[in-house]
This record gives structure tokens, C-alpha cells and sequence, in this order.
């Protein structure tokens, strides 16, 4: 790891962090017991069916400092529902078995088991957690995993309160009924959001309320607006994550400034935004100051970007105490951006980068680049996405038992592209990609070597006008650097030489914009088998992601409670 | 066997019946293959999403003869659900492995997993098969399984056509939905059926749905009725099953009688009916001549019995050829028997003997009476149902393999008592019922021994009025002889006395009436581990059954497709 840094301070100061996580004088092992079923919740005021931990959506948020070790006793109490929950974020340095992803590092935990994760938080942030299994994460199973410093050791800024805030979109229908509607011929799209959640409370207009919401009550408590208080004067450090089935948003606090000074747990060269742009599966921290007449409320709001639609924007509280909590703002609520500024987002995502004293440099150059075209597809009759028109699916044995315990040909042996036709591809016309399949193949990585992923967006299949998503890709058992941002089709002669290779930030979760490219760059350093893919849950479910493997042959040896399903199945007496 | 039967007649025709099914000369092998997935149906008119068999719900009907080896290989598609599927009426003599019956004859299926069922089909005869996992039965997971007599052989009654038709009720709430209400404290009870299916179409009054109810269309096609041809003249043998989650039913053609011919398999000494009453997990046989006015259709109606509630009847249509199969029939619908006409049914009950030329004689003493109370409790909070006051779980490792493969102790090794305090339990009072309990222990019966099971209904927990349900048993991997029903408390000297021994009919399935009680008679020859439990599906879940084992050193060699559960879990290389 110190190989990596460019400079003599910044070596140094990796060398500190280094030395005080491998440290374990002050480490604590900090123990969960957690059961999941589900419950009727009304989170939006309308009554549906949710997956929750101990009796709680979002789930309990877990509290840790860096170098602790993590134990998850899991019980599944799901009637006939397996389950695999995801600590995003969280790089399972030596616990690749630990990363929760069904198919690729475990088997789901069957109904009725109960299944323990271990591992270590090596690194301070916010983070977060989720299922990692079928699109159970839209069904409630999440919540936040927030690692505080050792004691003695200080952020880059400071503040008085800490405040976890996990923002989601939220549907009526069942995670079920969307998947089922996912495979349907003719493709049935569950739509737009009904909800915007903000830390698990949103509120559905019950007056638009049909046979096909559901039963909607405007005044269950479980639908009041979520509060956040503060006490005039005091900072206040926001720990915001989105785990949005679908919509990119943004965050805003009226009246109140924010400055952005962590991504993904790692300290980012401070900026002030009025509203955050945020994408499933990302994290960050914001300041913000108390400094406003607290004589009154004020709102906080979460809206739908990037796509056009009707969702009500997601609403919560600043309560500025003592007074009343549930006060209403004597305001319209701020409207935020315009849905479709695109220029804004890609802004954002521009002023990112690495505080100046926390830069991990990255490798000035790469030895493989493998570029990932996202696009949409028909595949026997089925609407997929696909990344070089592969459509991935999961394994029946996931991939990190099958290649340590040498399974067999368990999954496709045929290497996935590593790019696309870039002469004939024309990325802003709708194709037909009728030549797409559909593969559980993975990208085999040499150990320790430094790779680039190219993201590139195109046009979708609709032929009416011109149409391309944003997809915020996550890569597990990683950070990337982002090396840089740019519209059209990448260009691999000339864009590498505008990569930011000095300051670049560090993060595990990265938007593509519409008709663009995102550049990112890793090591594979990381022993194990690794998802990347669209965090968009439906996206990952039609076959937007790939996996990744590097140095198999240093993994440990595998817990055997990870295994059971597929070419893993059945009991022989040892 | 033939040592069973009490004079040389029907020891001759048992012979010549043993020989027969003992031949294999004539024996085919029926394959299928099916696929289990979620999808939308309107089987009511209202939307919503059933467990499906290729498609389809009902499942595929299964056709096959006597001496046959039915094989189904199924594929589990659902995306986080596992399964398990039931061979109801099918003793599965020496396949105890392939009951389908979680958590007592195997593990679950697993999503993705493909397992295969064997078995022979050893008696001719009107079967079925549902989902034996947590609540999937009422989420469409059934279908028709009928035996044929071989070549040559034929039955003690004359017919021209031969119909499967399955009755069930039908809840717009998923069985995920129900079963949360079930667990939830307080308890939440799902009510009254929405609707009444007669071969899956129902038609629910659309001018009821409600933000509750799902989406409502009178005039999608999957809620068309549906028809049975008759053609003038001819005789039709009708072959009718109970699937119903909750319902008794009663069942009748408007302007005919119905001759029961079987039940459950065994020819029934012919009685006429102008409406028969049916439970849950029970079949009969009923031959019905084509002899009214052929210039119209007729009503068939299914109408729920035993339960006071306000589900409308379900309707069907009899079509006499050549007439349009949609014409309405121009009369009302007949109306059906009252709902509390708790005498007829019991008559029909007692009504139903052994063909006088197809009698297998009971042994006339047991060797064990095992009486079974069964009460309503409250358990830490929660609402179940008891028998003997001990409240059922499933294990987590079925106890087939945990007992062939001596996994040590993975249930309650306690018996569970053979009976109750007959002396100082009121069963026409509502109890407190404090001191029950729940347990996973069985009962172990001696191999070859013959075993009295005596099911005592009593007062449910509802002080406000005497309540008494009708609880509709179903044994695995026997027939039993129903010896009697009697009225109040079982009398343990005087009443057995009164026990048919001459011709009782042979079922796996018998209800017992409000405040009454049911005695039946079985051998335990058929080495594994069988259920015996209400087959109302919510009241097994919260408890009501209990578990045999007999023989169990007489189980052939498992085969490890069963396992992978529990204490079987995990991955040991061979």
C-alpha cells in the first residue's frame, strides 16, 4: 500500500494510518444480534409489507470505530425467503466471504439459519448496508454503518453533532410484483417512485390513493415527518447516503448552505453546495452550521433528478430547538434543481476531489483498461440491460466458492469483452443490439495490478427521442480513484491525458451521466471475487453489472456457513 | 397386508388388487417438467401474484395408472423464495424422501435449485398436490393428480367422462401478508375469504374494490367461469377436491344429484347427494348423469359451510352441448345448504362407507390411542393452536434425515403426551389454556403397531359464545379407517364400542365437527416420518399438527437432494 503514494508527506501520513489500523491496542468487537421478518409498516402512509431488523426500517445503524471488528448475528425469520445483506463500503480486506453478496461471495442465508458476519472497519466514514439478494434492498432491509475515528485522532473539520441520513425512493408494490413485472413479456416497468423516503419516512398525498396503492392513512405516526434538530450555534456533521431503488437526487436544507467534506469515506478538499447531488449507493458528509433565526423550522428536502417525473418531493424537519418539532416551516418548501440540469450534476461530480493532506496517489499509469458500454437490450423477448452486450446473470454457486474450492466449470469460462466496437458503435442512436447475450462469465484480474474502468453510457432503446440514463455504478471490496468525467464516446487516445492524476478523489460508488463516460482507476490488491455494477436495484437484477476476481489462490480458507446452494448443495458426512 | 382383510372374498379381491399393483409389466414412467414462478393473475377478476406451475394455476394436471412412476422436475425460479411440493393421497411407500413436506421430509427447495420427485402410484384414485413451505399453498401452488386403474381393470361404477376440478377460496392479501398478520402481536387475522375459485376462476364484485382490495376487472378473461361440458345423455365422473385455506364447502349442480363414488381414493359404497360437503384436503369421486332439460346451462355452485361470513358463492357453469358455454343458466343459482347446518354435515360424515366389494377390514384392537385436544392458546402473546395443549413447530433439520442419520438432537426428544386431562378439561369452555407450550417433539410409534388417532374438537378462545371450528385433518403416508364421529367429549370405555369395524371407509383426510370427535384407525407400516395435521393451511402454520415416526431403521439410503438444511448445511468435500 505505501507504494502507492506520490509524495514524502503524504507516505508519511499513510504510514500512520496504516500503523494505527493495523493497531488493534484499542480495537473493540462490537456485537449485533439481528433478526429479520416482516412487518406491516406504513413508512409513506400506505400500509405495505416490509423487510425489517429487528422490527426497524432503516435497521439499526451500526456504531464502530476504525479497526473494531464487526460481528452481525443474522438470523433470517423469514417464512420461505432466503436473505444476504452487503456492508457497501466496507472493502472485506481478508473476509472476502464476508461481503454479502449472494451468488458472488455467499449463499443466501437460508429461512430459518442464522449466519454471523465478521469483519474489520479499517478505514473511518459512513457507510451503509443493505440486502444484497433478489431486489429485497427496495423491501426495507438497510441502514447506516458509520465508523468514528480512534480516540486522539481528529477529521479535517469539525463539529458538534454527528447525524446519519439515509434518503430512498420507495414503491407501493411489492419487490415481488416489480421483479415479476422486470421478466415479464411484454416488459411491465413498475414506473416512477410513489415516495421519497428520508431516513425512512415519506408521505404519500392519500387522496390519490387507487386499488392499486394500497391502504393510505395520513395520520399514522409512522408517516410523520422525519425531525432533525438543532441547537442554534452548534455544527452539525450530516452523514447522507442514498440507497434509492431507482432515482438520483438531490438534498437540500432551505436556507442553510452545506459543505461537502466527505465521499465514501474519504475526505474530500471542501466544497460548499446549496443542494447535493446524491446517486444510489453513494455516502457523504456535509457541515452545516446552525446559524439561521431559530425562531423557527425549516425544511429539508430530497428530489427526484435526472428523470422527469411526479413523485412529491421527500420532506423532513429541521427542527431549530426548543421549538416544537412538528411545526411546520412558515415556508414553501425550496423547490431545487431543475430535474433535467445536467450541466449542474456533472458539475458536482467534477468538484470532488481529494483533500489536499489525505491524497492517495494514484498509479501514474495502467496495466489494463476494459471499457464497459451500458446499454439496453432484448434478449429472447425480454427487455435486459447489458454492459458490451452481455447481460450478466448471477451464478447458481457463487463464484468465490467455486474458484477457491476449484467447482468446475460452475459459471461460463469465456472471458467477457473488455470493450466494445468504438469505430461502429454510434452510443447516441438507438440500436438494436441484436447480437446481445446474456453470460455469467467474469473479468479475471492479475493480482496487484492497476486497472482502468471505462463507464460509457449510450442511448437506451427507445427510438423516440434522445434517451439516456444515469447509473451509479458500485464496485465492491474497492476504492477507485475517479479519474475524470467527460460527455460522448471515451475517447482511449486522448481522454486519459485530461485524467486528473494528482487530487483525484477515492470513492466506491460513481455516476455516469447521460451520453458520457466516467473514468475510474484500482488495483486489484484485494483477494477475492468482486460485483461491480449499476446500484440501480432493477438495473443489477436485468444484468447491468459484471464481477471481477484477483488472487483466488490468497484467499483464506472459506467459512463453511457461506456454502449450501448449487454445485455446494447436499451433506456429506465428513 | 392381506392379513388385514376379515373374510375371503375381500381377501381375494385384495390379492388379485396386491398382484396387480405389484405387476410393473404395463408400468410407465410419467415425466414432467415444471417450472415455480411468480405471476400476475386475475383469477378473480382482481390482480395479483400466484405461485405458478409452467404458467400456470391450477398446475398442470397429472395424469397417470396404477404401477406408474411419476416423476417431476421442478425448478424453483422464484428469486428468493424456496419450495417444497406435497403428493396429497400418495402414501409414498418406500420414498419417504419425496412427501414434500418442509421440514419434515426435506429441506426446502432452494431458488434456483432444480429437485426431482419420484415416486409410484400405487392405487387408483382422485390425489392432489400443493405446496407443503410455510403458506404457499394459498398462493396458487396446486394442481390435480389422478390415478388411473390399468388396462383392462374397471371400476365398480360406469361413466363416460372423467373431470378434475379443484375448489379452493381465494384472498387478495399475499400469503406473505397473511402469515405476517398471524405472527404479528396482536394477532391479525385475515378474515373471510374474498372469493370462491372452482378450477381456479372466481369472480370477485369489482364494485367492492377498495384501496385494499388490488385492482379490479370484471372483464379480464382469467375471471371468465368456468365451464364443464355436458353432453345430453352421457355420465360424467367428476372428481372433485378440497384445496381451500380456510373454507368448508358445500358443492352441487343445480337440477342434479351427485352418486359419491370415492373419497380420497377408496371406492365408497354409493350414496346419493343433492349437495356434497367437502373439506380441505379431502376428495371424492361423484357420478353425475347429463339428464336435464338439455336446452339450457345449469349452476354449479361452491358455497362455504361451518362459517358464518358474507364471501359470495362460487359459480360455475354446466353446459349442455350444443348450448353457447358462456350462456348464463336463466335461474337463480340454487342457494346452498345453511351455513350452520351442522347436522347434515355430520350425516354425510357417517354416511360415507367402504364399498361392500372393496372392503380392507380394519385390525380389530389397537395397540395405542393417542387423543388429540385441540384448543386455541395463546403462547408468549401470540395466538396458536394446540393439540394436548403443545402448540407444533417445524425444525429446522426435517426430522427424516435427522433421525435416519442420527444428527443427534435437532428437536425435543420429550414425547408429546398421548392425551389430555379428560378429567378436568371442559371442552365446551373457553380455557386460558396457560400452561401450553410450543415444541418440536414427535411421536414415535412402534413399527407395524396398530394406532388409534382420536381428534377432540373443543371451545376456541372466544368467551362471548360457544365456538367450536371444523378442523379438516390430513395424514401423510396412510389411509386410516374412520371408525366413527361422535358429539361432546370422547369417551375413552363406552364410545369406541361403537366403532364401525365392519366397512368404514379408508381417507387421509376427515374432519372433526364442532364439539365432536373423530376415531380413526391405522397401521404404522410405512417406515419414515409422516405429518398429521389440520389442513387449513394458516391453523398448521400456527401449530395444529403433530409428527409420526415409525420404522425409521427401515428407510432405504436418503438421497442427499433432500438435504442441505439445518444441521446438513454446509459443504464437507467427499
Amino acid at each position: 500500500m505505501p507504494g502507492l503514494f506520490s509524495t514524502h508527506f503524504v507516505l508519511a501520513v499513510c504510514l500512520i494510518i496504516s500503523l494505527t489500523t493495523i493497531s488493534t491496542a484499542n480495537a473493540a468487537v462490537r456485537r449485533y444480534k439481528w433478526e429479520v421478518k416482516y412487518e406491516y409498516k406504513s413508512q409513506d402512509c400506505v400500509k405495505k409489507l416490509v423487510l425489517t431488523i429487528n422490527g426497524r426500517t432503516p435497521g439499526p445503524t451500526i456504531r464502530a470505530k476504525r479497526g473494531d471488528t464487526v460481528i452481525v448475528q443474522l438470523k433470517n425469520s423469514l417464512l420461505t425467503e432466503n436473505v444476504a445483506i452487503h456492508w457497501h463500503g466496507i472493502r472485506q480486506i481478508g473476509t472476502p466471504w464476508a461481503d454479502g453478496t449472494e451468488g458472488v461471495t455467499q449463499c443466501p442465508i437460508l429461512s430459518g439459519d442464522t449466519f454471523t458476519y465478521q469483519f474489520l472497519v479499517d478505514r473511518a466514514g459512513t457507510y451503509m448496508y443493505h440486502a444484497h439478494y433478489g431486489m429485497q434492498r427496495e423491501a426495507g432491509l438497510y441502514g447506516s454503518l458509520r465508523v468514528a475515528l480512534p480516540d486522539g485522532e481528529s477529521e479535517p473539520f469539525s463539529y458538534d453533532y454527528d447525524r446519519s441520513i439515509i434518503l430512498n425512493d420507495w414503491y407501493h408494490k411489492s419487490a415481488y410484483e416489480q421483479a415479476t413485472g422486470l421478466s415479464s413479456i411484454p416488459f411491465q416497468w413498475v414506473g416512477e417512485p410513489q415516495s421519497l423516503l428520508i431516513q425512512g419516512k415519506g408521505q404519500f398525498n392519500c387522496s390519490l390513493a387507487t386499488p392499486e396503492t394500497g391502504a393510505c392513512n395520513a395520520t399514522n405516526p409512522e408517516c410523520s415527518r422525519y425531525v432533525i434538530t438543532f441547537v442554534p450555534g452548534k455544527t452539525y456533521r450530516l452523514r447522507i447516503g442514498s440507497l434509492t431503488a431507482l432515482s438520483a437526487l438531490s438534498f437540500e436544507i432551505e436556507g442553510h448552505n452545506m459543505t461537502v467534506v466527505e465521499a465514501d469515506g474519504h475526505y474530500v478538499d471542501p466544497f460548499v453546495v446549496k443542494n447535493l447531488f446524491i446517486y444510489s449507493g453513494e455516502t457523504y458528509s456535509v457541515i452545516v452550521k446552525a446559524d439561521q433565526d431559530p425562531s423557527r423550522n425549516y425544511w429539508a428536502v430530497s428530489k427526484i433528478v435526472s428523470r422527469s417525473g411526479n413523485t412529491t418531493n421527500g420532506l423532513a424537519i429541521i427542527n431549530y430547538y426548543p421549538n416544537h418539532p412538528k411545526r411546520s416551516p412558515p415556508t414553501r418548501p425550496p423547490a431545487g434543481p431543475e430535474w433535467n440540469d445536467t450541466k449542474s450534476r456533472q458539475d458536482q461530480s467534477l468538484s470532488i476531489k481529494s483533500h489536499p493532506n489525505f491524497i492517495h496517489s494514484p498509479p501514474q499509469t495502467s496495466d489494463r483498461v476494459i471499457v464497459l458500454l451500458n446499454t439496453q437490450n432484448e434478449i429472447n423477448g425480454r427487455r435486459r440491460w447489458s454492459v458490451n452486450n452481455v447481460s450478466f446473470n448471477l451464478p447458481h454457486t457463487p463464484y468465490l466458492i467455486a474458484l477457491k474450492e476449484r467447482l468446475g466449470h460452475s459459471f461460463d469460462q469465456t472471458p467477457p469483452p473488455d470493450g466494445y466496437n468504438t469505430t461502429t458503435y454510434d452510443i447516441f442512436k438507438a440500436q438494436d443490439n441484436t447480437n446481445a447475450t446474456s453470460s455469467n462469465s467474469i473479468y479475471r484480474l492479475k493480482f496487484n495490478s492497476v486497472v482502468d474502468l471505462i463507464l460509457q453510457n449510450a442511448q437506451t432503446m427507445n427510438k423516440n427521442k434522445s434517451d439516456s440514463e444515469t447509473h451509479p455504478w458500485h464496485l465492491h471490496g474497492h476504492d477507485f480513484w475517479v479519474l475524470g468525467y467527460g460527455e460522448g464516446k471515451f475517447n482511449k487516445s486522448t481522454d486519459p491525458q485530461k485524467y486528473n492524476l494528482v487530487n483525484p478523489i477515492m470513492k466506491n460508488t460513481v455516476p455516469v451521466h447521460r451520453f458520457g463516460w466516467t473514468a475510474l482507476r484500482f488495483r486489484a490488491d484485494n483477494p477475492g471475487t468482486w460485483a461491480f455494477h449499476c446500484h440501480i436495484e432493477s438495473h443489477f437484477y436485468m444484468g447491468m453489472g459484471i464481477v471481477l476476481e484477483e488472487g483466488i489462490e490468497k484467499v483464506g480458507k472459506l467459512p463453511s456457513s457461506i456454502m449450501g446452494c448449487g454445485d455446494t448443495k447436499g451433506y456429506r458426512r465428513p
